[in-house]
């Protein structure tokens, strides 16, 4: 039996698109427990009854702004995501799904549920939207803003067994960004990671890959340090964003193509924006610990939350913990 | 008199769509000298005959692929590029254009034009497309992998006074690329240089800005180190060609949408594809060194480099070189 934890009052439309998240979920999942963290009359409100429900009422919840997530975690435990850390903590789950404010997720997941032995950090990793179809995790979006090599090698087995479980794809090809594919290129960093990514048995290195690629390479995986990788994640939010805003300037600019676009290609533009949207894959993963922990977007609605429920649900019936574990801690 | 170095041999399409370039120049500019190096046959085939031009014959010339700047620079001083150079560094002309490959640009540059008193490092400036008007140049985009906070200093200068030259404002905003808002946040060198923009007179800094606000951003400089704005660089380029591969999936997704695209939006399209061209705004500037050089895109077409050679003259114009080197070099 799959057990999860779910923090009911994370997220922009927290607890009412959550609970309708879980109210999906439970229509798909008959062998999954869901340990439901928050303001129980809230939650009750929206939820569907069901065996397979439990609900753990707390009055405290973190603000979705929250700057301080140090502070929160020493003097607010009640809150619902840190409550649903500790029953992690005590065994009680397998995993987490939380659209809570992501510094304080990884605060509490360091403190309380803890790293996995053989992983020296913790990592972002989001699916990031795709071009060519090929799917693909892009880490570490933020956690670490320093990174030593070997991280980046700890992250590349992790994001690979991702792959295969949400994928079912063997031998995930990783990439590591960087401005030139030639070896040497980049930075100190860069050049170590290279080399350590090369010698690893358990990675499919394909060498360097340049953001110009991020939508199209084969890569399933680009790895950098905490800084980069983030960098590169804002930069395709703005640049959709920014896009976005010349498209629909195009399309619009005189009556002939605005009365085209409405009428013809609503559905077209619709899919236009799917392709792009990142609730459509699901939640970042939190990588690194000593549990399955899934960081639904802030924004999500009950669609994309209970996407993230489907990739924690996966993560935990592949066994990932376990097996990167494995790989991590294998004798050299 | 403004006098302007041209090298007729770098690019994909040199010399003719270089020389059409310059023919296309020869019309707005008549106070103007072209003293330009390449192959001379080649060069008359397509050039329009003026007393404003010189050709300087030479057979060399690099290949757009080159890989070994330095081995190009000790071993064959005759390619037009290096010709060029020595040109300026003699004190007959003011700035150079060229399209050729920009590593050599830059080693050429720091070894022959020189760096300008002041300015500790070279950079590559270009202006990145925009989706609210506001024109911004982003820097540096590769010519050194690591950098100091000081040169983020040396670099803003700098890139206020070319957006001042190039579009009449004054008291350009600078922006630090940072993966938060708030001061503090970033690495070592995101710190520290914030610290020194602020407290730098000559600079109008408006804090730590993140890349989800690339295109939408007040910035007109946006400044980082040579591994990171470079990725912002090369990930804005995979994210528009992958949005638009997208795109034209969703558009052409059935014969309806097919219809309506050919037949009322291809002028929307081209409106769309014309904002997130580069070529449309010039060149990258090449900043740091003792004259003006600009370095027009390797696949410029004649309009592409016409707008490169534009920005070349309004910089020697505006006296670029010589305020950044006051704002630089004035007592403390």
């Amino acid at each position: 039996m799959i057990k999860l934890a779910i923090d009911a009052m994370g997220g922009d439309y927290a607890p009412k698109e959550i609970v309708e998240g879980i109210n999906l979920a439970l229509k798909e999942y008959k062998n999954v427990e869901f340990h439901i963290f928050g303001n129980e009359a809230l939650i009750k409100q929206h939820l569907t009854a069901s065996k397979q429900v439990k609900i753990y009422h707390t009055e405290e919840f973190l603000d979705m702004g929250e700057k301080d997530p140090f502070y929160q975690y020493r003097h607010h435990q009640d809150v619902s995501l840190f409550k649903a850390m500790r029953f992690i903590k005590e065994g009680n789950a397998q995993g987490l799904v939380t659209a809570g404010p992501t510094q304080c997720v990884i605060v509490g997941g360091i403190f309380t549920i803890k790293r996995m032995p053989g992983m020296s950090k913790v990592a972002i990793a989001p699916i990031i939207p795709t071009a060519n179809g090929i799917p693909r995790i892009l880490l570490d979006c933020g956690a670490n803003v320093d990174a030593k090599a070997e991280h980046l090698v700890e992250f590349s087995i992790y994001a690979s067994n991702v792959i295969k479980a949400l994928y079912n794809l063997d031998n995930a090809k990783v990439g590591l960004l960087n401005i030139g594919t030639e070896e040497g290129k980049g930075r100190d960093l860069d050049n170590e990671a290279y080399t350590l990514l090369q010698n690893n048995e358990a990675i499919n290195f394909m060498g360097n890959i340049e953001p110009k690629e991020i939508f199209t390479t084969e890569a399933n995986v680009l790895v950098s340090d905490g800084f980069t990788a983030n960098i590169v994640l804002k930069t395709i939010e703005g640049t959709a964003k920014g896009i976005g805003n010349i498209l629909k300037k195009a399309l619009t600019r005189n009556l002939i193509s605005k009365l085209a676009t409405a009428l013809f290609l609503k559905g077209s533009i619709r899919q236009f924006k799917k392709a792009l949207d990142p609730n459509e894959v699901g939640g970042a993963m939190i990588i690194g610990l000593n549990s399955v922990v899934v960081k639904a977007h802030g924004s999500s609605d009950a669609y994309a939350f209970k996407n993230a429920i489907k990739q924690a649900i996966r993560m935990i019936k592949e066994d990932v913990i376990m097996k990167v574990e494995k790989q991590l801690n294998q004798p050299k």
